[in-house]
């Protein structure tokens, strides 16, 4: 179920990111596709630190997220991601399933756009990496 | 220019909410957001802990959020929010604004559902005080 | 090099837990710490949560932890542990090192209590799966 | 009672700062007391992040931290701070006291060293302005 993904990371709960509630504060999942992203990238041979360092910023634009079933303590997760251009915008995909039951948790979409040096702007070579075929 | 919200929050940045680009992490302001919309309901004699152990969770269920001006190290801020029920959801609208300029920082529609021991469902009593003058 | 600890688990930092300075905050350590905690007693068949549930809390006492080596964005690392009872504390020695030289990251000592319906207490059921072999 | 701390800082718990057990994480606690030293390092005239971009870090090397009463929703509080230099280490004395009745929540020791330019050393200028008066 997971191969209409480009990248998927298996995940796991820690509790500390539980609150009061008992289950993942809602913050947390933005945390748990941030990392998503960064690891998917990673691969691609982009590396988050890297780019900042060479005064390419990486920014969040938009996010739209819909919360379908809360993770509790313990749980295990698979974190998936499918990604494309749009004009300056690079659009992901982000659903993360519950592994014990591969029920959805949590679905977003999330626009990130690339800052150069201060500046909004393209980035061909990000943009060349992220379409490359993952090694 | 913040009269047009029910409820305003300053509040500051705390530099171990800002990542490595600088900027306050895109995770950290659905965390102003929250402790905003638990103030709000705290002044309406609404205790999201009290709630909680009562059996009754105020769960988020979908955020919409554009992120327009990064907050930085030292920033300065405004929480805004307004309030409206629809059908069984409570939706916030909250703005953040930069104090300094009164730039506007990020844009959200967070929509809140109560679970009653377990189970999405109306609670009369809390839509009420939701619903209630600010004392 | 790892073989003097009762259980190790291998981590890996995400870009969030950094801040401005680029290396990861002095208070992430802590939750890598806790996690590392709370893996090990689940293997010894211990969940932290259905304790909360029983009215058990497992709650830090003391902490005292040197930082050697800041863990940076990619870092991969080893969280080790070794634990003891010493009257009505668990005493668990905690280090945690970088995996690509196995230099030393941060050694700590946490001094955890256990909360019975709300006193201080000893907990023989839970000290009992603590002294027990892995299995 | 605060007459003989240099520097206090009245705060507030933030729900999503509490974790399972309905108290605010152990982690959270070094995210308190590094916001206080970092307003306190600001009303001398030193700015974290613009240190930062000056070369100059300041990272903390070792804490001692003793948790006497937990903090919980809604809980007020205050976060005293006293000073010292000791060598090339700034030694921050740091407590936390519950608002409600002035009883003491957490007693740390926490040790800052600087780095300049990538290595450990001192940082006249940086002592200077933290040995000042207060404006």
């Amino acid at each position: 179920m997971y191969s209409k993904y480009l990248f998927t990371l298996p995940m796991q709960v820690r509790d500390y990111e539980c609150d009061i509630e008992g289950i993942v504060n809602n913050a947390n999942y933005l945390h748990y596709m941030e990392h998503t992203r960064h690891q998917f990238i990673l691969q691609k041979g982009i590396s988050f630190a890297q780019l900042h360092q060479k005064g390419i910023d990486m920014v969040v634009a938009r996010i739209t997220i819909a919360y379908k079933t809360p993770l509790c303590s313990e749980d295990r997760f698979v974190s998936c991601l499918n990604f494309r251009a749009e004009g300056i915008r690079y659009v992901f995909e982000q659903d993360i399933y519950r592994e014990s039951d591969n029920k959805l948790v949590a679905k977003a979409q999330v626009d990130v756009v690339s800052i150069v040096n201060g500046r909004l702007g393209h980035c061909p070579e990000l943009l060349e990496k992220l379409n490359s075929e993952m090694p």
